[in-house]
């Protein structure tokens, strides 16, 4: 890449100060015409392009929202940018997208890259990392860009988030196993230090307790999102001297890694084992052995995550104002789990 | 958000020029350590963060790079971001993604979004849009800004691209089909106006005449990438008084709307008719009726992207090279064409 003509280029050619340079390409008044003439001459000749960059820089607005998610190869997480991408583009705002792969230096990193591409705010679903890390949130709000969190949060001051509600969504999930007849329910859960799959797991013991089944820990594994863990940790569940009749899993792609590993192992679904999944992920619905979900409305969810953010930035309130908003999950029972 | 401390006001504040702040705030020699300290000293106490982005503008490097896709919602380019990522990450760059949704108006705000935001690059593939807009690319060109394609490209002067052999993926399914005993082979193609699909349907066309088979025009319908639209397309072939035994969709997801329309249909799949994808999404695998499909290799096609990428910005030369890479596809034969 050639270098690009700056403004101190220009300054220095002529012999006048940056901000001299800087005040007659914006049109300012204060500077003469004949000054401003000279300058536009110059800056055309240098091939100078006036950066709108450097404009929001003084302005203090770029347009460009960033959005951070774990992953984008999700059907969730495409779906909340959509609804993010609905709201803000007719605001004339623009959306990029970086994704933290659940590693918590990527986390930081992309707050950073979006920051220094002058973001006019940042919304976010945190990674999985298990490491405190609220410095680097503390220090966007600091910064006054706004932040909201959507999905996976941390309680931080003056940040408001979007989630839905976990703990019924657990609940229900476990409550309709029960109702199949499923006495014996394990639960795929997840990284626990993240509030969305410790309210999902409370909300599957609070259904056992509820309908008098003994919760048994060791029916309960950490298993990452993934169909490889969910086979894994499923072969480990199979060969327990007392299998479960049921698998509760906090992720669609496990639970597709479970129904794999059931198949295989010779046992019938649902009339052997039930599986219930979590994310209503496209696929769940594709199968020709359907698989029970939770569906977590993600546009919905885009769609009041950049609301929020309108309203931040609309406020000329100086004191924010958190929000917290709760939506309600929707079990969607198919073959995976229909016994009756 | 309250407005940002440049280094116009610090100038201000202590009656010398904007250059001379910024140069104290990046150490400049020339400066003396005097005028160093007082201008740390006021920067701090005027809550003054020294902007990357500024330093950016100057040095003409922001080590982030722009990704521009259709969609992310498809493990296709999902994938390739990925590859990129693992490539790109190593060397300090970071990634930020924009998708257009095939829309050419996105299309054109991702890219000046993405220049706005001091992107070092941009690695893309274009929307289907089918009005010329060579002039935006050219622009990038002009602006010494590299600019790769992948998958879906143009012929744009000094622009390098690294493809799959599309003429070859359509070559290999419509062969295997025609081995597969199929001999009224229908094609659920997509938007011409792109090489990548126009090239699928004339691998498919030189298949069926490499093979004796007559070419009939009302087999080829246009179809967007879409379940529902696979499913519509696919009803109008069922009800032709000469239906198809076979369809080689251009796409996974029309492919699988085909699937879900045959079943309706009373028809047996790969019995009565055979259906072939494109793309190796993820979820060709997990049907229990699998699906065949052409796979292409998108986490080779991210890395070779990035490490076009990577000797653009390392070349000292001022004439660009272009270069043009092509994949070869592989065909994946699963259940849903697989008769012998």
């Amino acid at each position: 890449m050639t270098k690009k003509t700056t403004i101190y280029d220009i300054a220095k050619k002529l012999n006048i100060t940056a901000a001299t340079v800087s005040r007659a390409l914006n049109n300012n008044p204060k500077i003469s015409e004949k000054t401003k003439e000279l300058v536009f001459k110059t800056a055309s000749g240098m091939n100078y392009e006036q950066n709108k960059l450097a404009q929001a820089l003084k302005s203090g607005k770029s347009f460009n929202v960033g959005v951070i998610v774990p992953r984008i190869d999700s059907n969730f997480f495409s779906s909340v940018i959509r609804g993010i991408e609905e709201e803000l583009y007719p605001e004339g705002y623009h959306v990029i997208i970086c994704q933290t792969h659940d590693q918590q230096e990527l986390e930081i990193k992309n707050i950073n890259s979006l920051l220094n591409a002058q973001v006019d705010g940042i919304l976010m679903s945190i990674s999985n990392a298990k490491l405190e890390k609220n410095a680097v949130f503390n220090n966007l709000v600091k910064k006054n860009v706004p932040l909201i969190f959507f999905d996976r949060k941390k309680d931080i001051k003056n940040v408001s988030s979007i989630t839905i509600d976990d703990f019924k969504g657990g609940y229900e999930a476990t409550s309709h196993l029960i109702q199949q007849g499923c006495k014996r329910i394990a639960h795929l859960s997840n990284n626990r230090n993240l509030e969305i799959f410790k309210n999902r797991y409370l909300g599957y013991k609070q259904a056992l307790l509820d309908n008098n089944i003994p919760f048994d820990e060791s029916l309960v594994v950490e298993t990452f999102s993934k169909v490889i863990e969910g086979r894994e940790k499923t072969r480990l569940l199979l060969q327990m001297d007392n299998p479960p009749d049921a698998i509760f899993s906090s992720s669609d792609f496990s639970a597709l890694g479970a129904i794999e590993e059931i198949k295989e192992s010779g046992l019938r679904i649902p009339e052997d084992i039930c599986v219930v999944g979590f994310s209503n992920e496209p696929f769940t619905k594709f199968m020709e052995l359907s698989i029970s979900s939770i569906d977590q409305s993600p546009m919905e969810m885009g769609k009041i995550t950049a609301r929020m953010f309108l309203d931040e930035v609309a406020s000329e309130v100086k004191v924010k104002l958190e929000k917290h908003v709760v939506l309600t999950p929707t079990l969607i029972a198919r073959k995976s789990s229909l016994k009756i």
